[in-house]
């Protein structure tokens, strides 16, 4: 049976994989106070093409029986962010401002699957919407709140860039050029295209060679500590916006040091990030991955001061978005797995069919002190048992003992082969074995 | 903004009661050894179609700008069963059997709105599939799992109504009825019609006045022991079929005593349920909440054993599968919701802005014992933040001390107004508090 490209299917191992990181995600967002929603998986056309971009990957609902155009007018959700904005709308009378939200769902676009892009694909969103303004150590909330949850997954060290939109705009303002959003549209494609070609291109725009060349002087500053301001004061340029861009950039930088100092996410000051959509207005966020740099960034965001609003109110925002499947498949591509496919950290062997109600009863008490258990389907020989526990990953096995007290109950630990009599009542395997564990392969270590 | 018909959606607060109830389930499940996997949400037509029933209730996908039917044939799952069953069927290599799964995502029907029905709802299932043969044990174990996950949930009295197939067919035969499909199918409809109107149906099936009768007779017989034997024996029928069923079903009933005797989920034997579905092939399963009847059955399933097979080899599965948006959105309509619309146990109170590092810093400690906190979103008036967390639910609020001593650290009590000095390197809310709790009503304690 053929799979169906682009849309990315895990099997049991993986999916404890992907679970253990939804579980770690989802427990910093709530140490720090973020609220879940879901929202539906389907939005009107009109809500999902007010930005114009995306309108030819989106997918189109219809009714197979349909007569007329009775649902018409419904497609899936591309991302989570511009659900979010109509969610706020919608019930902002029953909302607390300013609102903080983590969100998990699967998102579709119709594009062209290729590595790290997806038809089908789960995003973990953050945000903080403010009901008229939002202050700006929300922007370094949610920078700390991602980084410090990236830097609690099993995964290779990744590089949170941070940039502002206002220092970009206020840098070009100050030389005098009146097309800050062209001129930042050309600096973004440094990505695809060489120093020289973006020479070129910002010439064509009208842009001074001088200009053009601190433009791009001003892309290759970076620094994972808050130097980046004076290399940009020494290009000699001047404007509000941009004392107010590098002051807001410098506090998300120096709030997250203590994060970078643990190694596994360093969050870094990088002017080259200007993030193409143009509905932030002032901090940008992108992530790199080492050794998966081709990915693109698996972690993208900023502050939009106006991507949510009713005409009478604006709900200004900052959010930063997680692409789980394009931080995950791949590394279950190269091995990243759980080191087991079940839950179960015991299995109870079966005597014979006749005593499967002890070997209940025994998972049962262990179950009861928060130990997953499964019991053998069938009363296998105990060394084909050992080997169905071996093959799932499950790491001790249980032997019942028998009531008139001759053999006593024991238990396997599968990896070492040791094998110790045991009170079930009082027994419990070590934390460490509760859950699964995940296992790292030589190419995510290096 | 007008609410999509059919697409519920939860608030924060509400959320976290969904919350709650799914990782009840999750815990339930992996306590007993089911592993969790997700399938991607759409399938080819051809599978969907597959059962033939539905196909009017299928949303097909149709991309935005799509020339041609390069994404035709693809529609949203309505259920979990069918992607399931072809899920095993790609992986069954790769998958040990018998397969232990659970499986919660959102599942979507075309089908006209209305009380408990949904076009988007979430379900929960879990199913044991075996390679070739998959002993009965395997339907008492889903029976088991599934009600013991549902005596803990924070919902009114339920009842988990089991029949068998076998009886029904078995006892059918025994009185010499040709077409035993056809008559479970009239029998079925006791739900709608009265009993005269069936023992019409019937005698139009050339079912003659007696057998008729005992058909009804058969299909009022319940009991939550096993005192149901007795009474089908009373009937007079005979049939192997019918005692392979009657001693089926006794196993599901004595095995669930335990759950029963709990009180919060009644298992019951009662053979007036069928299920409509042709692919049953023995126990078969229902579900009613008490109060809540107009709803239907909120969790359903039974024993299938041809539902998933290649031709050439085929997997007998036996699964149950809960309706949580069924279950929950007209519990939350009733008022039935979490204590709090964050996961926040703690609001840490602002002195004033220029000490937000130090309240952060407050906050981190407690985080790093696990205890969700979020800091004041402005340095308003004490009065303002304390009323800010009763707003949100948040338990407790924590007011900075000064560092030169003077001021103390100090815990409020929202619940009680009572206020104590705290030392935050120790201080710890009382573990009950550390999680939203769910808010029963009245209305659900009745």
């Amino acid at each position: 049976m053929a799979k169906l490209s682009g849309f990315p299917e895990f099997l049991p191992d993986e999916r404890n994989l992907e679970l253990a990181v939804l579980d770690e995600l989802r427990r910093t967002f709530e140490l720090h106070g973020f609220a879940n929603i879901e929202t539906r998986a389907v939005e009107p056309m009109d809500t999902l093409l007010r930005k114009g971009e995306i309108d030819k990957e989106v997918y189109v609902l219809k009714r197979l029986h349909e007569q007329g155009d009775a649902d018409a007018g419904l497609g899936l959700h591309f991302d989570l962010t511009v659900p979010f904005a109509r969610y706020v709308l919608e019930n902002a009378g029953h909302l607390e401002f300013p609102f903080r939200r983590y969100q998990v769902q699967k998102v579709w676009r119709g594009e062209r699957p290729q590595q790290g892009r997806f038809r089908e694909f789960t995003q973990a969103d953050i945000d903080i919407v403010g009901d008229g303004t939002l202050p700006f150590h929300a922007d370094v909330e949610v920078a700390r709140v991602m980084a410090e949850a990236l830097s609690r997954l099993p995964v290779p060290a990744l590089t949170l860039q941070v940039s502002n939109r206002k220092v970009l705009e206020g840098f070009y303002l100050g030389l005098g050029l009146s097309d800050p959003t062209a001129v930042m549209q050309v600096v973004d494609k440094l990505d695809k295209l060489p120093g020289e070609r973006i020479l070129e291109l910002l010439a064509e725009q009208g842009v001074g060679d001088d200009s053009a060349r601190a433009c791009l002087a001003l892309a290759e500053i970076s620094s994972t500590d808050t130097s980046f301001v004076d290399r940009v004061r020494a290009l000699g340029v001047e404007h509000p916006l941009l004392d107010e861009g590098l002051s807001e950039l410098a506090a998300v930088v120096e709030a997250c040091a203590p994060i970078s100092a643990g190694g596994d996410v360093t969050v870094t000051a990088d002017l080259r990030i200007a993030r193409g959509l143009d509905y932030y207005t002032g901090t940008v966020f992108e992530t790199t991955m080492a050794g998966y740099e081709h990915l693109g960034s698996i972690c993208s965001g900023g502050r939009y001061d106006q991507l949510a609003s009713d005409g009478k109110r604006t709900y200004p925002g900052v959010g930063i978005s997680l692409g789980v499947s394009r931080l995950l498949v791949p590394l279950v591509a190269d091995g990243l797995v759980a080191d087991r496919a079940v839950p179960s950290a015991v299995l109870v062997a079966l005597v014979d069919e006749d005593s499967r109600a002890e070997s209940d009863a025994l998972a049962q008490t262990l179950r009861s002190r928060g130990v997953p258990t499964e019991v053998a389907a069938s009363a296998q020989k105990f060394g084909k048992q050992i080997r169905y526990a071996e093959r799932r990953g499950i790491p001790f096995v249980l032997f019942p003992g028998d009531a008139a007290g001759e053999r006593a109950t024991r238990v396997r630990d599968i990896r070492t082969g040791e094998q110790i009599e045991v009170d079930v009542a009082i027994w419990q395997p070590p934390l460490e074995d509760l859950r699964p564990r995940i296992r790292t392969t030589d190419h995510q270590n290096s």
